[in-house]
C-alpha cells in the first residue's frame, strides 16, 4: 500500500466518523415543538443563505475557472489539471461549510432539549457536533489533497521533481480554488452574522428594552441564522482553505527544492500522513471532552485538546520514519549542515534547503504542536473572564462606553504581542532546524490538529443558538444559564481558531513566499530581482501589502455597519406597522429580515473579496511600467511579506479584542460590576458591540487575504512565465 | 559669506520673528480679571507640569548623555562632541516646547478678550500665537544642526568627507537629544492633556451633568492646562525632533555617500538653505492668514499655507543654484544614469547615489512640496465636518454607542491608504529622480515648512483653552461661538501636522536605514549581511519591528484610562466632601487635580517611552546569539523597516480616525441629526472620548518613537564598531 493511499484510508476514517457521530447527533430528542418550530425557521433561512452566496460564489468561480483553464492549462496542451484542481479546492470549500452549517442547525435545538437533563448532557451534544464539522473539514481537506495527488502521479502518469510542473500548479490551483471560496463565505457570512447581531442588540436591547433572543424581535432569527452561517460555515470554509493551503504549499516546497533527493516520494507524502494520523489522533481526543470534578468546561476541552496533542507527538515520529525510512539520514545536506547554527542566509536557496534529518522534521513538527498549544494559552489569557484583560475591560466599563472601549483596544493592541513573540520564535527555531521545509512543517503540524481546533470552536455556534432556541421556547431559566455557561465557552474557543489560523498563515506566508522566490528563479531565469530592503520599491512593496489589510477591515467594518442600519429600519418598521408584535399577540416577519441581511452580506461581500485578488496583479504591472520587470517582481514580492506583516496584527488584534469584549460583557452579566442592567453593563454592550465586526467580520477573514494574494501571486508568475515563452 | 552662515542667518530671522510677534501678542488685552485668575491658574499649572517632567527628563537625559560620552566619545580620544550633539538635541527640544507653552498660557485669555470683538481679531491673535511657536520650532531647529555643523566644521576644524566620522556622529548624536526628550514630551503631554479631558468629561458631563469648561468641574483646569503641554509643548517637542532628524540624516547621507563629489560641501549646505529660506517663506506666509468675503476660516489658513508654498518654489530653486553653482551638472554620476529610469537596484550602493543635477534635487523638494500639499488635503477629507468621513460617523451615531465606534474605527483604518499611497508614490518618483539622496530632500523639503505647518497647529490649543476660558468667564455666548468655530478648525490642523509629521517619517526612516546600512558596510566590512527578505531573519525583525507601536499604542491608552481613572475618583470626591462646588458656593481645588495628573503622566511615560530604545538593543544581541552577527544586523535592519511599516499605519488610523470622532461630535452639536443632548450626541460624546488617546496619545508618539529606534541602531553601530576596534 502507498503511502498516500494510507493517507487517503485516514481521511475517510474522518468522514466516517462524520457519518457515525451525525447520526448519533440527529438520533437525539429534538425538544418539544415550538423549539422545533424555531429551529425550523432557523434552519430554512440558513439554508436560504447559504443557497444564494453560493450561487453567487459559483458565478464568480466558474469566471476565474475559465480563466484559469485559459491562462494556465491551455498553454500546457488544454489538459484541465489546474482547472480541475481549482474545481475540487473550490467545490470542497463549500462543501466543508455546507455539511458544517446543516450540522449546526440540526444539533442546536438538541442541545437545547440536552441541556434540560445537564450540563454534561448539553456539552457532549454540542462538542459532538462541533466534533463532526471539525473532522470532515480536516478529512475532505487532506482528501482533496491527497486523492488529487494521487491521481496526478498515479493514473494520470504525471512526476513530481522533473522539468514538469504540472502536478505543481495544480496543487496551487487547488489551494487558490479553497481561498477564493472561503474568502467569500469568510466574508459573507461574517457580514451576514455581525449585520444581523449588531442590528438585532441596536433595536432590541437598546431602543425597545427587550432581551436578547426574545421571539418578539424580528431580526431574532436572523441573528441566530448568523451563527450558523457566519461562525460555522464561514469558518468551516476559513479553516478548509487553510488546511489546504498550509499542507499544499508544504508539498509545493518540497517539489520545488527537493526535486534531486531520493527520498522525494516519501517527503510528498509525509505533510499528508502528518495530516492523517492527526485525524487519528484528534477522532480518539473527543471521546475525553468530559466534565471532571470542577464541572469546569474549559477544562474538559483541555483534556480532549491535551490528549489529541499528546498522542500526536508518538504518531508524527510514526509516519515520519514510515515515510523517510530512516530518521537520521541527511537529506539535501550536500551543501552544508543546518545544524550548526551558523548564517545560512548568504548562501541563498541551496542553503534555504539545508541538509536535515527525519528527526529534524519530528522536531519542527513538534514546534507546531507548541505553538499551537501556546497560542490557545494565550488567546484564553486575553479572552477569558478570569485573566487581568477582560477584567480590566470589564472594570473600565463602570466609568463609561468611552473608557470600556478604550479599554478594549488598548487590550486588542497589546494581545498582538505574545503571539507575534511565539510565531518569530517558531520561525527562528524552525530555520535552525531545517531551513523553511523546517517552518514548512511547523505550519502543517499546526494544521494536522485542525480537526480538533474546529471542534472546539464549532461547538461554539451551536450553544450560542441553543441558548437562543431556549429563550424564544420559553424554557425554564436553569437550561438558559447552562446554555450560558456552554456559550461562554465558545467566545474564548472561538477566538483560538482564529489566532490559530491567522498564526499558521504567518508560517505559511514564509512557505508561500519562498515558492515564489524558487518559481521567480524558475520561470525567469535571466532577471536578477532585489528582494533587499534597502531597494526602494521593496519598501513600496512592504508598504502597498500591509495597506492591505487596512483597507479591507475597513470595508468589513463599514459593510456591517451598514447592513446592520437597515436591519434597524427593517425591525423599526415591523414595530411600527404592527404594534400587535411588542404585545406578543403576532409574531414578526423573521424571513422579511433574513432575506434582507442575506441580500446586504451578499451585496457587500464581493468588492472587498476581489481586493487581495486584484492588489497583487495591479501592483506588479504598475511598478513594472514604472521601475522595470525586476523591480515589479521585487515590489510584488514585498507586497506578499507586508501583507502578513499587517496583516497579521490587524487579525491578532481584532480577534483577541472582539472576544475580550464579548466576554468582558459575560463578566458584568455574571453579577460583577453591578451586573446585568447597570450601567456598567450598558458601556460593556458597547464594547460588544464594537468587536462584533472586530472579531466575527473584519479579523478572521484577514486569514484567507492573506493567502489569496500570495496564491494569486504564484498564478500571475506561471501565466507570465506562460506569455513569455509562447 | 559661507553658505552655512546665511542658513544660521535665515534661522536667526526664525528667532527675531518670534521675538516681535510675541511682543504683539503679549501686548493685547488681557480680559478681565476673572478670566485672568483662569488664565493664571492654567499658567501655574502648566509650569508646574513642565517643571517637573523636565526634571524628570533631565535626569533620564544626564544618564543618556554620560553613556553617549563613554561610548561615542571616550574610544575617539575624550573630546565630547556627541555627547555635546546630544545635550544640544536635548536642550533646544525641551526649549521649544517650554517656549511654546508660555506663549500658549498667555495668548489664550487674550484671543478670549480678542474673539470679544471679532472673529478675525480671535483669529488674528490666536494664528499669531501659533506663528510664534512655529516660527522659534524650525528656528531652533535649524540653528540647532546649523551653529554645530558650523562649529565643528569650523573652529573645531573637523572635515567631512575623509575618515574622520566626528561631524557624523554628531548629528547623530544631536538627532538623538531632540528625538528622546521629544518621545518624553509628546508621551507625558499626551497622557496628561487626556487622561485630565477624559476624566473631566466622564465625571463632568457624563455623571454630574454639568457643560464642558464648566468651572464647578474640579478637573476642569487641569484639562485646559492639557492642552497647553500636550498639544502645544509636546506637540513642538516632536516637531522639533522631526525637523533635526530629517534635516541630519540628509547631511548623514550626503556625508557618507557623496564624499568624494566635488559639490560636497555646498550638498552638506543645501538642506540647511532650504530650511532657512522656507523660514523666510513661512514667515511672509503668516501675514496671508485673513478671513475672505466667505469668513471660511479654513480658508485664512489655506491662504497662509499657498502662499508659503508657492513663495517656496523659486526660493528653493535660488538655494540649489547657489549651492551647487550650475543646475545641470551631474553629481556622482560617473557609476550609471539614474534618469534612465531602468533597474537600479541591483548594484547596491553605488547605483543609491547614481547620478542626479541639481535640477533633480529641486524637482525631489517640490515633490516635497506637493506630498505636504497632498496630506494635508487628504487629512481635511478625513476630518473635516463638511465630508462624507466625518458625516458617516454622525449619521452613524443616530443608531447608539457602538455604530458610532464602529463607523469611527471603519474611518480609522481606511484613512491610512490615500497617505500610504501619496507616500508610496513620493518614494518611487523620488528614487526615480535622484536615488536615495532624492527621498532625502523630498523628506528635507517637506519639513521645510514645518514652521507654516507647526503654526497651523498650535493654533489649535490657543482657541480650545480661549473656549474654555471663556465658558468659565462666563463671557457672552457669542464668545464661545466664534472660539468653537476656530477651535474645529483646530482640530483639522492638530491632524494635519501629526499625518505630515508621520509622513514624512515615512520617508526620512528610508534614509535612515540607508546610513545604517551603510555605516554597517563600513563599520563591518568583513561582514556580508543579508537585507534579502528570503532571509528569514529579515522577516523576524519586520514582525517583531511591527509589533513594537502596537505594544506601544497599548502602553498609551492604558496609561490614559487608568491616568483618567485617577481623575475621575479625585473628583467624585471633592464633589462628595463639599457639596458646595456643585452649589457653585465654594470653589474646586483644581490646583489638587492638575497635581494627581502631573504625577500620574509622569509615571505613566517612562516604561514605553524606553520601549524603542531598549528594543533595537535586545533584538541585535538575541538574534545575533541564536543565529550569528551577520543575522543580528539584518533583523536589526529589519526592524527599523518593521516600525515604519507597522507605525506608518497605527498612527496614520489613530489621528485621523481620532479627529474624525472629534468633529463628527462637533458636526452633532452644530444641530445635524438632534443636536446637542440628543442620544446620537451622547454617542458622538462616546466617539470624541475613544478618539482622545488615539490622536492625542498614542498615535503621534509614533513618530518620535520610529526615530529613536533608527537612531538608537546607528548609535549602536558605532559603539560596536569601537568596541569590535578597540
Amino acid at each position: 500500500m502507498s503511502l498516500v493511499t494510507i493517507a487517503i484510508i485516514l481521511g475517510l476514517l474522518a468522514v466516517v466518523y462524520g457519518f457515525v457521530t451525525s447520526r448519533q447527533v440527529l438520533g437525539a430528542a429534538a425538544g418539544n415543538e415550538t423549539m422545533q418550530e424555531i429551529a425550523g425557521a432557523i434552519q430554512e433561512g440558513a439554508q436560504a443563505y447559504l443557497k444564494r452566496q453560493y450561487t453567487t460564489i459559483a458565478i464568480v468561480g466558474v469566471v476565474v475557472m475559465i480563466l484559469v483553464y485559459v491562462f494556465l492549462d491551455v498553454p500546457h496542451g488544454g489538459t484541465p489539471v489546474s482547472a480541475s484542481g481549482f474545481a475540487i479546492g473550490a467545490i470542497l470549500s463549500g462543501v466543508a461549510g455546507f455539511i458544517g452549517m446543516n450540522i449546526s442547525v440540526r444539533s442546536n435545538v438538541r442541545t437545547a432539549a440536552a441541556a434540560q437533563t445537564g450540563l454534561q448532557a448539553g456539552l457532549t451534544l454540542a462538542f459532538r457536533a462541533g466534533a463532526i464539522t471539525g473532522m470532515l473539514v480536516a478529512g475532505l481537506a487532506l482528501l482533496a489533497i491527497a486523492v488529487f495527488y494521487w491521481v496526478l502521479t498515479g493514473p494520470a502518469g504525471y512526476t513530481v521533481g522533473g522539468n514538469d510542473r504540472t502536478v505543481v500548479d495544480g496543487l496551487v490551483a487547488l489551494a487558490f480554488g479553497a481561498s477564493l471560496i472561503s474568502i467569500f463565505a469568510r466574508l459573507g457570512g461574517g457580514i451576514f452574522t455581525k449585520a444581523a447581531d449588531v442590528g438585532a442588540d441596536l433595536v432590541g436591547k437598546v431602543e425597545a428594552g427587550i432581551p436578547e433572543d426574545d421571539p418578539r424581535n424580528p431580526a431574532v432569527i436572523a441573528d441566530n441564522v448568523g451563527d450558523n452561517v457566519g461562525d460555522c460555515a464561514g469558518m468551516a470554509a476559513d479553516l478548509f482553505e487553510t488546511y489546504v493551503v498550509t499542507v499544499g504549499a508544504t508539498m509545493v516546497l518540497t517539489a520545488l527544492l527537493l526535486a534531486d533527493v531520493a527520498q522525494l516520494s516519501g517527503l510528498m507524502a509525509l505533510p499528508l500522513l502528518i495530516g492523517g494520523s492527526c485525524i487519528l489522533t484528534s477522532i480518539i481526543g473527543t471521546y475525553f471532552v468530559r466534565l471532571g470534578s470542577k464541572q469546569s468546561i474549559m477544562g474538559a476541552m483541555y483534556k480532549g485538546f491535551l490528549v489529541t496533542a499528546i498522542l500526536s507527538i508518538p504518531a508524527i515520529w510514526f509516519v515520519t520514519q514510515l515515510a523517510l525510512g530512516d530518521m537520521n539520514t541527511v537529506i539535501g545536506g550536500e551543501i552544508q549542515n543546518v545544524d550548526a547554527g551558523a548564517p545560512l542566509a548568504e548562501e541563498g536557496l541551496a542553503a534555504q534547503i539545508g541538509g536535515f534529518t527525519g528527526m529534524d522534521l519530528f522536531w519542527c513538527s513538534m514546534l507546531g504542536l507548541a505553538i499551537t498549544g501556546l497560542i490557545i494559552w494565550i488567546t484564553e489569557y486575553y479572552t477569558g473572564t478570569e485573566y487581568r484583560p477582560v477584567k480590566s475591560i470589564a472594570k473600565a466599563s463602570e466609568t463609561g462606553h468611552g473608557t470600556n472601549v478604550i479599554q478594549g483596544l488598548a487590550i486588542s493592541l497589546e494581545a498582538t504581542a505574545l503571539p507575534t513573540l511565539v510565531i518569530v520564535a517558531g520561525i527562528v527555531i524552525a530555520y535552525q532546524l531545517a531551513g523553511l521545509i523546517g517552518i514548512a512543517y511547523a505550519a502543517t503540524a499546526m494544521l494536522a490538529l485542525a480537526g480538533m481546533v474546529v471542534a472546539l470552536d464549532a461547538y461554539g455556534p451551536v450553544t450560542d443558538n441553543a441558548g437562543g432556541i431556549a429563550e424564544m421556547a420559553g424554557l425554564d431559566d436553569s437550561v438558559r444559564e447552562k446554555t450560558d455557561a456552554l456559550d461562554a465557552v465558545g467566545n474564548t474557543t472561538k477566538a483560538v481558531t482564529k489566532g490559530y489560523a491567522i498564526g499558521s498563515a504567518g508560517l505559511a506566508a514564509l512557505v508561500l513566499f519562498a515558492a515564489y522566490t524558487t518559481d521567480l528563479a524558475e520561470f525567469f531565469p535571466t532577471l536578477d530581482v532585489d528582494f533587499s530592503l534597502e531597494n526602494p520599491y521593496v519598501i513600496v512593496g512592504l508598504l502597498l501589502g500591509a495597506l492591505l489589510p487596512y483597507l479591507f477591515g475597513a470595508m468589513g467594518m463599514t459593510a456591517v455597519g451598514r447592513a446592520a442600519g437597515d436591519v434597524v429600519k427593517d425591525v423599526r418598521d415591523q414595530f411600527a406597522n404592527d404594534p400587535g408584535i411588542m404585545a406578543g399577540t403576532s409574531k414578526p416577519k423573521y424571513a422579511r429580515t433574513v432575506d434582507l441581511v442575506t441580500k446586504a452580506a451578499i451585496k457587500e461581500m464581493i468588492v472587498p473579496s476581489l481586493l487581495p485578488v486584484l492588489a497583487p496583479i495591479v501592483v506588479y504591472f504598475v511598478i513594472s511600467l514604472v521601475g522595470g520587470q525586476e523591480n515589479g517582481f521585487a515590489a510584488l514580492g514585498a507586497l506578499l511579506l507586508g501583507v502578513i506583516v499587517g496583516g497579521l496584527f490587524v487579525a491578532l488584534s481584532m480577534t483577541s479584542g472582539g472576544g475580550a469584549w464579548d466576554n468582558a460583557k459575560k463578566y458584568i452579566e455574571d453579577g460583577n460590576h453591578g451586573g446585568k442592567g447597570s450601567e456598567a453593563h450598558k458601556a460593556a454592550v458597547t464594547g460588544d458591540t464594537v468587536g462584533d465586526p472586530y472579531k466575527d467580520t473584519a479579523g478572521p477573514a484577514v486569514n484567507p487575504m492573506i493567502k489569496i494574494t500570495n496564491i494569486v501571486a504564484l498564478l500571475l508568475l506561471a501565466a507570465l512565465a506562460t506569455g513569455a515563452a509562447g
